[in-house]
């Protein structure tokens, strides 16, 4: 890692460090490389935490094709498993073989994907208690996704159902959080690894932290203050 | 999956069904060939929740060359994320990548490798509140993993700590069990993705399963009748 991608000393060790975009990438690719987790590894720890911080019964869980997606995917299979309700909208599908095999999964699993997203969000609201955002996660644009992910985010930004945006609310400039003003609104906010900057301008109701896997190590490189998870939780609120 | 290695008939629905070496392996290979299930994500599974089912504060994992001491490896990075104090033995190292990824992981995690397993058991009685087996798993033959393997099972006979033994206990046959009276007694089993019929001649105090994330289907096709998980639980009591 490039010291350029350390944490700011200027912050005072006190405050609550949420890393910017470099220091994410640098975060995740000492994951990746110096302690040889998989990308498999990591999805699976991510989706099955995210899972856990969603406590309602009838979840549609929304995809796009990235990593976040994914994670969306082992979300939803998970939330299968503790004998929720989820149903998946993946309207641009990665060829990538980790997402096609998680599909694969959930498709046996026998949770239902959608065709189409209704654009009447009334339809939405009555069918579900709670949507999960996985459309787009750190330095993916609206505009590299294709158009259902677009209009999906559009629908989105009407609900009156919880939202809950894993890592990032999709569409959010991960540093800035510049579209936090005209852009979702999520309830929730599941932090991937440890929170993003952008997370500095969320104003819903929970934030969860699912960053346990975290090595202490990784975590004082990157001045990661993160909160007490209790006994074997995978996640915690901040 | 040949029909030959399906649930037996003759057993009545009532009784829970144990699984057979034939019907394990069908098990497992419908997972990752139907499922699309990656060994990577099965391991990290029954890792997480092998440590979930361990509550003891310092605990010895020893770990074989096979796909079973990869479950204890991931068990025991989870211990130390559940701030517990893990120590490995680990003496046989598989050249497999994915044992290498995890031991890196572990030793970049600081936990320490034991370069030898101490023959004097009261030392290890004294060292650790339990020990992990995760050396042999099913159809595994202590011949085949070598002599510091074997060895080590000799001393885990010995010792007066609680042993928690991994799907099976080393050295048992995972069908009849013969090595029940004078191999390990462990006394807690954790059975990974269902209990193999050798958990029948189990007679120690806990009996865990860890295998929520195994799908309805398949455990309809396998007649496994597997305990009720609370919540969002990855282990239960049997």
């Amino acid at each position: 890692m490039s010291s350029a991608a350390g944490p700011d000393p200027s912050e005072a060790p006190e405050e609550r460090h949420f890393l910017s975009t470099a220091e994410a990438a640098a975060l995740e690719r000492e994951l990746l490389e110096d302690y040889r987790f998989g990308r498999q590894q990591l999805v699976e720890l991510c989706g099955h935490a995210s899972a856990v911080a969603v406590t309602k019964r009838t979840v549609l869980v929304v995809c796009g094709p990235e990593q976040n997606g994914a994670v969306g995917l082992v979300c939803a299979r998970h939330l299968r498993v503790f004998e929720y309700e989820p149903t998946i909208f993946y309207p641009t599908r990665s060829l990538d073989l980790l997402h096609r095999d998680l599909t694969t999964q959930c498709e046996k699993m026998d949770i239902p994907f959608l065709s189409y997203l209704p654009t009447e969000v009334q339809l939405i609201n009555e069918a579900y208690g709670l949507v999960v955002d996985a459309v787009l996660g750190p330095g993916v644009e609206p505009g590299e996704v294709g158009g259902p992910c677009t209009r999906a985010l559009a629908t989105l930004k009407l609900l009156s159902i919880p939202l809950v945006s894993l890592d990032i609310p999709s569409g959010w400039d991960a540093e800035t959080g510049s579209d936090s003003e005209d852009g979702l609104r999520p309830d929730v906010l599941v932090s991937l690894a440890a929170p993003k900057r952008c997370a500095g301008r969320f104003s819903g109701r929970h934030h969860f932290v699912a960053g346990r896997f975290v090595p202490d190590d990784v975590r004082r490189k990157f001045a990661l203050r993160l909160p007490g998870y209790t006994g074997t939780d995978c996640v915690a609120a901040l």
